[in-house]
């Protein structure tokens, strides 16, 4: 897939953005990305010994991250030693990408034309910003905003008064009404009175087959993307947080809550107004119960329930105590 | 009252639709009915022991069932026995309504005219489907969208950025802002990577002096209806799950769930975030506490908390050990 | 800030609201206020012995009690002796201000007047109801509706499809896709099959540098005001009840409710989908664990988690037996 650039981006030289740190080659910063995600002329980050085998393998040469973390990094890495790293990540992001810290909303977005979209099915009062592309016989709702940039696949239905923005879809998706799609997710430096945006330049990918029902939020990733596996199933007032990657085949309940970067695996289904905290490993055939609090990383194939969820054996086991 | 049809209907002999059966009387299948509902030309499913003391009583001629509860149902009434009742009900269901599973959203709803409905106050830039009927004195607030066949009563108030579909509203009732209403329901057989929609065929039916706060999210029903009861009331950012039945006087708090098929008696109170797991029954003037979860039936006048909700009492001495 | 009158209110005597009350001064009624907010010729409220202290230092003259309360008013406030003093205020309320307790949406509201707003950048279809002010810089999303009256500061992004009412915004306000602002709480005195609805007369206040994710829903006050402080910032889906005072530089993740009249302080930081009662206090930079149902006020500084949410050490403790 080709790169879509849904922020306008500013080149700088390294030096530029941390003028305190010398640097061996002051090359252009190209992005930034993931441990994992960077390539050589990234900029990348690492604040958590969690991550500390993505940090052996990256092949960025420039990564923001502590003291105690930076002896973790390769060798031919430059490590730029800082007190906050989050802090000047989101700093040097401002920086490069300086709109994607508000979602304004995008005010070029106005009535399709039915030249350029021939085959789309658009309900009234629909508006599409620049540079949208939309596959054959999609339709899209009442009221509904697909903003600058957005792709969306054939055979698709989009509801009534969505809002999509900074978002892939693929083919035959259904989005019921109401979605609110690639909106900023929640991040930032908490500073007295006033906080420091961490601009959020990842986008939404929603895989071939999903349904996302009514009143779903789909939060973009901050520096990775939010991803929705194929053929995974969304019901309504689900909340999606930056980063969050769902495998494909899910079934998630009414009302359920993922906090950021969690990833999910394959063929897991989780019961109404669940909660999955952030930064998790949920595995594949995972089942969580309805109403249950995940705090912990879960294996393939288990069944868990409660607050904090347990194995549904030890759940049934502490209840008749 | 008069049947309205939401959905575009076809004609199919019983045995055009399961050719595998053998049947005595090979009629036109007039309906899709649950065993309660169902006349003799109606299709009707039975996938449960639950639903035994309907099942002996059904009018229905035509019953999708398993082998082994076959012997339950009334012996003029003729076994269609198969191996997933829902699946084969659910291709049944697509064949004889092509378009009830996903919301096509309705491309006909345009600005209504102001001789059709000389009593009726709309804001700006409200959207209206064919053969609405909306009663005297209502309000529909800005960006409203309500579409074709929806029946609402005299002095509603209807807010802005409201979505009503396959929906009957009574007199006096209000809907708050952003409300959905009608949209299909979270069901489908899960099959890799290509999912089974259910159609949904029934409807929303919201009586009289009703009150809907703001961004509820109330799903219409499968084959049954979803339907709220006669001065009910529910606060902001509450589920209601397909099927569900809600008696009259009830006061449902902020952020509720109810999951599929539930019927809740008259005058039940629930408190915030409180969720009601599936297919469950719950008494008249029961109280359940804020942050619930309900997993089992409740008799009347219970007051029951926790996770799983217990009586209060109960929940309370173990709260002490 | 001047008084700005959302509502149309109307001139009564106070023996004319309450006939079988005998008046020392029979005064027009200026306002409907808390007790701690009330002027002399305000009329106030006194329900609950929570409420004494503020009951002893009340400067209403006219105060709507029960007998066994009455005693803990100052001797020159005339007591309003009733059997439901709820009930009792919500029609003296309806007397005063007929159209608040239904949220009728502003007809009026249009398209706004470039030469009205030169230095305000709306996207399509936005609607503008009268006296709405708007500051300069400030961005208004597509299809979004700002009811009359209604102020908004400078350097604000409003995204697409909010609705705004009865709402004070301060600067550098951030409002996303969808939410809801302003709208009648959930608040009725029960009556079988015809609830009495409270009119609510109260606003909401956003101070400078608020940031709400996506549809968040925010009710209006019913007496008193709903407000959120400085520099507070909310997640996607955030239930937000009539009255409560949210403090400065909070921070509230997703799915959290808050019931009516509830306070929190300022620092305060909410897991998701954690549920704060009514009528609590909550101290200065408290914790709150995700997923807790806070029942009890909480001093300062404490971390709290667990339904009921105790002290985080306690709540370990408990897990471990």
């Amino acid at each position: 897939m080709k790169t879509i650039n849904f922020f306008e981006k500013k080149s700088y030289k390294v030096s530029k953005l941390f003028p305190s740190t010398n640097f061996k080659n002051n090359n252009i910063i190209n992005n930034v990305k993931t441990l994992a995600a960077a390539d050589k002329n990234d900029l990348t980050f690492f604040d958590s010994p969690k991550y500390k085998s993505q940090a052996k393998k990256t092949k960025s040469k420039y990564c923001l991250t502590y003291q105690n973390l930076a002896n973790l990094l390769p060798n031919d890495t430059e490590k730029i030693i800082v007190k906050n790293v989050l802090y000047e990540l989101a700093k040097a992001l401002k920086k490069i990408y300086p709109f994607a810290d508000v979602d304004y909303p995008d005010i070029s977005a106005k009535a399709p034309s039915k030249k350029k979209f021939p085959s789309v099915k658009f309900c009234n009062n629909v508006l599409v910003g620049k540079n949208v592309k939309i596959g054959k016989n999609t339709f899209i709702g009442a009221n509904s905003i697909i903003e600058k940039s957005v792709v969306i696949g054939k055979n698709c239905v989009v509801g009534s008064n969505v809002v999509i923005k900074n978002t892939i879809l693929g083919d035959n998706v259904v989005i019921q009404d109401s979605c609110k799609i690639g909106q900023k997710g929640f991040g930032f430096i908490p500073i007295y009175n006033n906080n420091f945006k961490i601009p959020h330049i990842g986008k939404v990918i929603i895989e071939d087959n999903v349904e996302l029902a009514s009143a779903c939020t789909i939060d973009r990733g901050s520096v990775d993307d939010t991803v929705i596996g194929k053929n995974t199933y969304l019901d309504n007032q689900v909340h999606v947080a930056h980063n969050v990657k769902i495998g494909s085949n899910c079934m998630i309940a009414g009302q359920v809550g993922f906090a950021g970067s969690t990833v999910i695996g394959n063929s897991v289904s989780i019961g109404g107004q669940a909660g999955i905290s952030g930064h998790l490993k949920i595995g594949d055939n995972v089942k969580i119960g309805g109403g249950s609090g995940v705090v912990n990383d879960i294996e393939d194939k288990q069944t868990v329930m409660g607050y904090p969820a347990v194995p549904l054996r030890e759940f049934l086991k502490n209840k008749k105590k």
